[in-house]
């Protein structure tokens, strides 16, 4: 039997005759001979709702009631889900993250999986039932709820697929799988047929939000072959796997991500010595801001240039602690900029190309489009540009690698 | 200190400002010195928007999955009061039924609890917390979530008292306290400073809505001061108590409970032998019927009468199963009446004092009721009449017995 573990998200459930569509699906999926083990979410609308509530009462809820809260929504959809498969004479059993045991540490609203004792799923598989489970929540070791963060779903079913050693983990969505780059920009972009974890996480992390980047990391790691499907419509989807288990002649580049929240702050002349890189960076993560690009540039005159991404909501924030730091620190000036976007070409395939990059740069040349940064890994080389170019950026590089 | 265990039901947790009003309270309460303890209800409506989804699925949910379904009503309301108190510097900690280890039977939607483990309310409540209980479920031996039927709160409450071994239970809901009958047929009506468990069980069956009849005898059982009382208004409420704590000069009667829903059904010329009382009631019972009142006059020429009230949506059925049953027992006749009320005089008083039945059938004839059925019990005295003078017998016992 192939056993298959299948998250269902907030959209997918959103309504009654939607959960009874899932019910058909998965009943048609045991008809072919599958086990089947669902996640699913909140209905879309729920944990807003609920968040709504708390937020009535108070705007620092403790996160440990708040757990206590959000995870009532996912209890609902495995309710109703169980109940819409017994209508449809498929045997069901539900189950909350604390009662299949999906032991988490105690970070409330944030928590990590540590183990899955997986022993009464399987007890339920062998005696012929699908087994549905609420994504997003665990139990730590005192018996609190907590919950894995908004879209942790994806990672309670990647977590249950590694520890049944399912043959596949599907992710259902309202998307059809993963794009080369965003088709509301460029239509004719193209769905993928597999990419390898490692493309995955640079498209997720860099805006393409279709996977949490956890659920990858952790697919990643425990090589559980993810899949990326529709919902809504059949279709074969996009397949996430190793990178040895891609054909060989695959193109160079899986992708264009992109992302226009972001804002870049720069540190002019600041001392070239020892340890101010983590005099600049210490400050702004204390500060809790996330720092995506961090650049800095060979000095001169014993000076350095040092230059960051944040999120656009956290630039005031970052430009006013870079004031102060600049002159504990005897920089020259700091500049920033909140009208910028970055844009990245992913594929493992460009470790083994010469070019990219320089045909990258050409087609936004040719557009007219000024470089404002560069940075690259192994497997990305990102952009950032004036936001007005973002669409123009990604249609000329969309067609100059021949994406279509 | 003293030890209180408070419940409070869906009205009065009904809205977010509800429950910060009930917060309130409870800060009010632990600032006097009480620890408390409080079982709380979903929120008014939200176990029928729960309902109103399963619903929408099947018309038979499976029990266990519609008990995983609805205990997220009162999670949900746990989370906001715990949310709420420390808003207002009340340290509080939330559990479901799971969690505090109600431990239940199997049996889906109207469990019985078996047993508490109070160990992790003591060590709370010990380190200062408020405790905050979802009523209404539980949890089996093998880890299901249970639900006790609806308004079993009351008797989560009651359990948790009883256990803890609490100085008092504290039902508040949205009356405040017991009266001698319904305030609004007899406007007079008063409410009662103490009622024993036994009358209080006599009100509550018989249509005195404001106590669930598990709870009060569960109470009665553990001998648990129970006290019902408003959360809207200040006031001392009612104190259901063992007899003995009564004083002495009490009132005869306590109150006049009546019930408009029944309906009443005979089967007349049945042949006078042993077994056939259970020929009758037992087709009855096994059609899920409940039977309330059950006479059996002595009969003549070999045969006797045998009359039962039943709720009146099942009168038709019963009706049916009594003329199929009428011709195999070779009964010679069936009648029945669904326009009946039962009006009932409830006192542990009436046990020493004679004349109370003369008073009661006198006060009744003089408005011109006629009797159709009698039957007594050691603390109260039931009469069905046409329903139509329903309120007219309630306001004519009321004033004969001085209960105003």
């Amino acid at each position: 039997m192939t056993l298959i573990v299948q998250k269902y998200g907030g959209t997918s459930v959103g309504t009654v005759e939607r959960i009874k569509r899932v019910a058909a699906r998965i009943k048609r999926c045991r008809e072919q001979g599958q086990d089947i083990i669902v996640v699913v979410s909140a209905m879309s609308g729920e944990t807003n709702r609920l968040l709504g509530l708390s937020n009535e009462i108070t705007t620092r809820p403790i996160p440990r009631e708040l757990d206590v809260l959000l995870s009532t929504g996912e209890q609902v959809t495995i309710a109703l889900l169980c109940m819409a498969l017994h209508e449809q004479g498929c045997v069901a059993r539900s189950y909350t993250g604390s009662q299949v045991h999906i032991r988490t540490d105690s970070a409330f609203n944030k928590a990590r999986i540590l183990e899955i004792d997986e022993q009464k799923v399987r007890s339920d598989i062998a005696q012929g039932r699908v087994v549905v489970v609420a994504g997003f929540q665990g139990v730590d070791q005192d018996g609190n709820i907590t919950t894995l963060g908004r879209g942790g779903s994806d990672t309670t079913a990647v977590a249950l697929a590694a520890a049944l050693k399912a043959d596949e983990c599907q992710i259902y969505t309202d998307v059809d799988g993963v794009y080369t780059t965003d088709p509301r920009v460029v239509p004719q972009a193209r769905r993928l047929d597999r990419i390898t974890f490692e493309e995955m996480l640079e498209m997720a992390s860099l805006g393409s939000k279709v996977l949490q980047i956890r659920a990858v990391e952790f697919a990643g790691k425990y090589d559980v072959p993810l899949r990326v499907l529709s919902s809504f419509e059949e279709g074969k989807g996009t397949l996430i796997t190793k990178e040895e288990q891609q054909d060989m002649e695959r193109a160079v580049i899986s992708g264009i991500a992109f992302n226009r929240d972001e804002a870049k702050l720069t540190i002019l002349g600041v001392p070239d010595q020892p340890g101010v890189a983590h005099q600049i960076v210490g400050p702004i993560g204390n500060a809790n801001i996330e720092l995506d690009m961090i650049i800095q540039n060979v000095g001169a005159d014993g000076t350095t240039d040092f230059t960051f991404t944040v999120h656009r909501n956290d630039y005031q924030k970052a430009l006013d602690i870079l004031r102060k730091l600049a002159d504990d620190l005897g920089a020259r000036e700091v500049e920033g900029d909140d009208k910028i976007a970055k844009i990245s070409l992913v594929g493992v395939g460009m470790r083994s190309h010469a070019g990219i990059a320089s045909t990258m740069f050409k087609a936004l040349a040719e557009e007219g489009i000024n470089i404002r940064m560069i940075s690259t890994s192994e497997i990305k080389i990102s952009v950032v540009v004036d936001d007005k170019y973002l669409e123009l950026g990604v249609r000329a590089l969309h067609s100059a690698f021949q994406l279509e």
